[in-house]
């Protein structure tokens, strides 16, 4: 199979459960064989933005309703950082992703935005309205709704997923648990120079 | 301006070298104050992506015509790459790229498909109908024309800028010229590790 067919999504699933059921494992097969996070993060984004293509009716009403999926990881984990930069507590660079261009940096500080509060708290956050969210980066005017995922590798926090929604109230618990099985492969794909 | 914006294409804009010197720009901006590459090559691949989707009309008749854009690098340029792959002559892994899921390797040998050809011998390579190319490899069975230019950073080729077209013969010598323009703005945007 092609590698790009990986993300059609059969006529066949009807419910987000069974929508995370079917792109866990095509995920686990398309990173096999690889473990270097560059190119299974690059990877992984795609095939979660292309899968939410296929199935964007559970995602509000527009056409593609997921519209960013990809990663902020810590400025640590970049080649040629600054030693400054190593030490630091506070930055998340962005990384692969999927989706239109993205901010370049964020302050990883409780209040500076939903994947700041993500990555801090180590906590995924669900947000219906990325509007009236505290401290909201808006890299894309037209997202409406949000979750961000940490990553968390031998008890350190890496980085976030983050995935936008052009719809309101975009994802909920359901997202929550299909994702964090969704960042659990990917973590295990992957070497991690920590 | 969100970061998002930057990938709109305005409707004054009628021709591809028009297209490419409204492009240039907005990489340059999009890209500063940021040296990494993989931060980079994210934005880059994603801002290529979404100004041919604003431009589709002039890459065949499809309603988004340009179908992937991005990176393959050599290995050594990866982290935790195990010193083999680091001494070796012929290896790339895939980058940052927007576009459906892609192969996560090609051997860099001439003959082993239009990455490989145009990364060996260091010059761009367009290919009119990738279904006659020799040892043409299919990420994407939708893909129907490709150009790849090199990149080459202190006379090293360390990789390949790679985009892919659903029409026959999307690609001609005007992309090639403001590509090679692109490809430059690029390696002068990032400190590379060679």
């Amino acid at each position: 199979m092609p590698h790009a067919d990986s993300s059609l999504i059969p006529p066949t699933i009807s419910t987000k459960s069974e929508f995370y059921e079917f792109v866990a494992p095509q995920l686990r097969a398309l990173l096999e064989g690889q473990r270097n996070w560059i190119t299974n993060l690059s990877n992984a984004a795609s095939l979660l933005y292309h899968s939410y293509e296929s199935f964007s009716s559970h995602f509000g009403s527009e056409d593609r309703a997921v519209n960013w999926s990809g990663f902020y990881l810590h400025s640590s984990m970049f080649p040629l950082q600054p030693e400054e930069a190593k030490k630091s507590e506070g930055v998340l660079l962005l990384g692969p992703f999927s989706g239109k261009p993205a901010c370049q940096l964020i302050r990883a500080q409780l209040g500076k935005g939903v994947c700041a509060d993500a990555y801090v708290s180590r906590k995924t956050v669900i947000v219906q309205d990325v509007n009236s969210y505290p401290g909201h980066i808006a890299c894309d005017g037209g997202t409406q709704s949000e979750i961000v995922l940490p990553i968390i590798v031998n008890d350190q926090a890496i980085g976030v997923l983050d995935l936008d929604c052009l719809a309101i109230a975009g994802f909920n618990e359901e997202d929550q648990k299909g994702l964090e099985e969704i960042v659990n492969i990917i973590i295990n794909s992957c070497d991690w120079d920590i």
